[in-house]
């Protein structure tokens, strides 16, 4: 009996309504990756509205297959999961650029849906295009944040550097220290269940030591590029709903038997961006 | 290379000076579990100060022995794992108490190291003996915050339904609506890379479906039971020394040539709590 109350008390599901089938956006076939585990698929957001150009080297990494056959390269405890190749064994590039301008923030736009809290690091946080974001009015600039699942790109000491060559998907407690310091390109919305349990790495850093302690990737792949049986759809609820704000409100103030206590706040990253898997 | 400058950007660590050895306490193993898994040990610092009562019901069950064959129940990606007895499996309580007043919260009391923040979820927050906390001073209360690695005991809607036989450890983002409706017990000091790799369970809230599934727990023992040669003994760096605020000020402002730009905050949650195992 314990068990199944705390399970309903922790859960953070809601009543099923009759949802607006216009609350839900198709996620984009063609901003979508597959990443080909033999574990199985992770499936990745690209923001590619907010990263332009990211997303255009990443597609083109991804046409010259450059990530089949490489690894996860890293595992650390509370805060990543990373891959590429190992140092010297990277393909060439072929159209993709070896530097390219941050896109960590740009100037405020319309389009920011906010979330009516403060926040340690920001002063204005909310949604960009379905991802976790802030904004700040003085510096006028907003940026999406380092949530869990959210998708980075490595680089040098160089802004420039980071190219999405590597990328990193957040596993641990939010580190937003890192916003405005690292591209975010996307967010894993299926299968992060698979990349977060990788064994942790024992090198420096959660880097694992050895070649057989990686998992190699089978591929990556736009969705767009495989045939329509073979995807999975995806829909994501959108923040800008009142069917999101009512569930935004519905963990702020915690109406459950089981609470004994309501929060009356959340915080950005504790926000559940809801996606669905179509059937047909 | 850019694999390692990377790796050295996003280290916590700092440089090495001269530490007071005053600066460091030792982890009573009087209040130190030893969680025996397959896969190792995961050690656990009691808040025996803090929640005294479930503290001693938590010693009456390992006492009697009673989670030496239980199991890994609940695995749920980006929150908890879990542990305890199946349903209808629980061995029955010798002098443990099947209930338990609440020790979520308490007056505020002398001792809270701050940390300079206000916070989404409590106005002031900060530490106490060791353990991230929260005060709020309009209630008069103090509690001990569901960060990374923070563990709590599990209960059903009842309040007083919470004895310690089920226990969490928190493996994702901080999940703080659940401060001060749950009793912390203590926090994970060692080996948590061995719980949050724990696959996600594949039944609702991430528990396992299937005994094949579990892990089974080999016992659990206070550290203080054991012969000395068989403990891993444990210091914690004190949070209110010197040094533990140049940690917190460096982790704010970052001077890192790879930090373009710097947080100038720090969330409770992000707060790193050093802990060095003692070579004699």
């Amino acid at each position: 009996m314990r068990r199944l109350v705390w399970l309903l008390a922790f859960s953070l599901s809601f009543p099923i309504v009759a949802l607006d089938a216009s609350d839900w956006r198709a996620i984009d076939p063609a901003h979508t990756l597959y990443l080909e585990l033999p574990q199985g698929r992770v499936i990745i957001e690209l923001a590619a509205s907010f990263t332009p150009n990211h997303f255009q080297n990443i597609k083109a990494l991804v046409e010259q297959r450059y990530f089949d056959g490489s690894f996860i390269l890293r595992s650390q405890d509370n805060f990543v999961v990373q891959w590429g190749w190992p140092e010297g064994r990277a393909p060439k590039l072929k159209s993709a650029k070896a530097k390219l301008a941050p896109e960590w923030e740009r100037p405020i736009q319309k389009g920011f849906t906010a979330l009516d809290e403060s926040d340690v690091y920001a002063p204005r946080v909310g949604f960009i295009d379905g991802f976790p974001a802030a904004q700040d009015p003085k510096l006028a600039v907003e940026w999406l944040t380092h949530c869990y699942g959210m998708v980075g790109v490595g680089r040098d000491n160089e802004a420039d550097s980071g190219n999405g060559v590597e990328l990193y998907v957040v596993t641990g407690h939010a580190p937003r220290r890192l916003d405005r310091n690292v591209t975010i390109v996307g967010r894993v919305v299926h299968g992060i269940e698979l990349l977060s349990v990788m064994p942790r790495g024992t090198g420096e850093m959660g880097f694992y030591k050895t070649e057989s302690e990686r998992t190699k990737i089978k591929s990556i792949r736009f969705a767009s590029e495989l045939p329509a049986t073979q995807r999975i759809e995806l829909e994501a609820l959108k923040p800008d709903t009142v069917e999101f704000k009512k569930r935004i409100e519905k963990a702020r103030n915690r109406k459950d038997a089981w609470y004994k206590n309501s929060p009356n706040h959340i915080d950005l990253c504790s926000v559940v961006l809801p996606v669905r898997v179509v059937s047909r």
